[in-house]
């Protein structure tokens, strides 16, 4: 499609946390229609083997302390696509606007005159909820959930800041932390410190939904040690709060 | 499959927020296969097509007010069919886990022995923030997202708990309220004693994501008069946060 005239178009697509039947039909569709798909290290095999074969595949990963590709680059690659005519899908795992980036990328495509759209996902908080039976509300038990990132600004591992970890320290609000392994003894600290009971129940998801997941149990005082002695890696996500040990499953 | 020996197995899904291309693979997968569907009034036509033609409709929704079924008694329709060895789907619209009542389904047949599933579904609140282009958290501008429901426990119109609100008036959280149409005045009202600029940009819109969609724009303080004028009705979504002034779009 490439030779087409006018500019192509680019879709933000959420790919959900790993498992390729959380994906939603329009996510299919367009992966089996794009031209060029850019993606990163968040998206599973099991998802890429649906992209079509004829697709041009872009990788644009970041490791932990390592960007192969910064934002920036993103940005310009996602445009300079679409200006020769393509149809660009830009693959995230879990959902575009949840800790995704997505808005960045929207804002610059969009200043730049290029049509973006957006796919939902689901997000890593609700696949992985589903999988362990954990409601994220629970009447009478959570009538809010919450989710919050580990991560600094600037990704790098600096402290969580003190007044967005006040107002979550809520007993019925059922907490979601993305990216919080390494902030998690400072997260438990603050949790306690705003008073939070300690025995409230936790949990740490490596890979969550997928074939790899590993699962670590425990109120949230112990989570952190718990987490550090069986050696979870990234990604994995935080859930405290009620709901789990009330609906005992 | 009623005649199989043993119990069958239950599976609540999610279905999104209306539009039937933001169904999952496994739900899809499931409508196909199912020999009974409960399903209620939060779930649109068009994806109520998509259920087998053989599987046996139960229709078990809620109307404002007045109650078709109550909870109890879904939960014995789900058991009884469960017990005859049916393949029991419950339909719910966007996730079970997020204000579905999903929990209370999941705890109630698991107590009785019955295999319980849950299958994720794109929350309203990702599926309507994916369609107006507002991300739900953004680098600098929202660290965090909340969803609140505006019902009161009982399903009423009492106000909203002052102590949930205290918590939500964040400039930096985006916050969700699901079912919060008749509570709006409250919660705006609550939100700007707690210290939430009335100018911060919200939004509430009718039936998201399906071709009946009606959108209201305006800022925080301005939301109750606008949406009441608009005479919008349930089920709407508002959202609350910086996000969608600072991305533009």
């Amino acid at each position: 499609h490439e030779d087409s005239s006018g500019p192509g178009e680019v879709h933000l697509v959420g790919t959900g946390p790993g498992d390729p039947g959380l994906l939603t039909l329009r996510a299919v569709q367009l992966m089996q229609t794009a031209d060029v798909v850019l993606y990163d290290r968040l998206v599973s095999d099991d998802i890429l083997r649906l992209v079509s074969p004829s697709a041009r595949m872009v990788y644009v990963g970041k490791h932990s302390g390592f960007h192969t590709r910064t934002q920036d680059e993103i940005h310009r690659l996602l445009l300079a696509f679409a200006e020769a005519g393509a149809c660009v899908i830009r693959l995230k795992g879990g959902d575009p606007y949840v800790f995704g980036r997505g808005g960045e990328e929207v804002q610059y495509l969009a200043a730049k005159g290029i049509q973006v759209h957006a796919v939902p996902g689901i997000t890593a908080a609700a696949g992985i909820c589903a999988e362990l039976g954990i409601p994220m509300t629970h009447r009478g038990v959570a009538t809010s959930v919450r989710f919050l990132t580990g991560h600094a600004r600037d990704g790098g591992e600096q402290e969580l800041v003190d007044s967005s970890v006040a107002g979550a320290a809520d007993p019925h609000t059922t907490l979601v932390v993305y990216m919080g392994l390494q902030t998690l003894p400072s997260l438990q600290a603050q949790l306690e410190a705003h008073g939070l009971p300690p025995d409230v129940p936790a949990v740490a998801v490596e890979r969550g939904t997928t074939r790899r997941q590993r699962v670590c149990w425990g109120s949230v005082g112990q989570l952190a040690g718990r987490a550090q002695a069986a050696g979870l890696k990234s990604p994995t996500l935080i859930i405290i709060g009620q709901p789990h040990e009330r609906v005992g499953i």
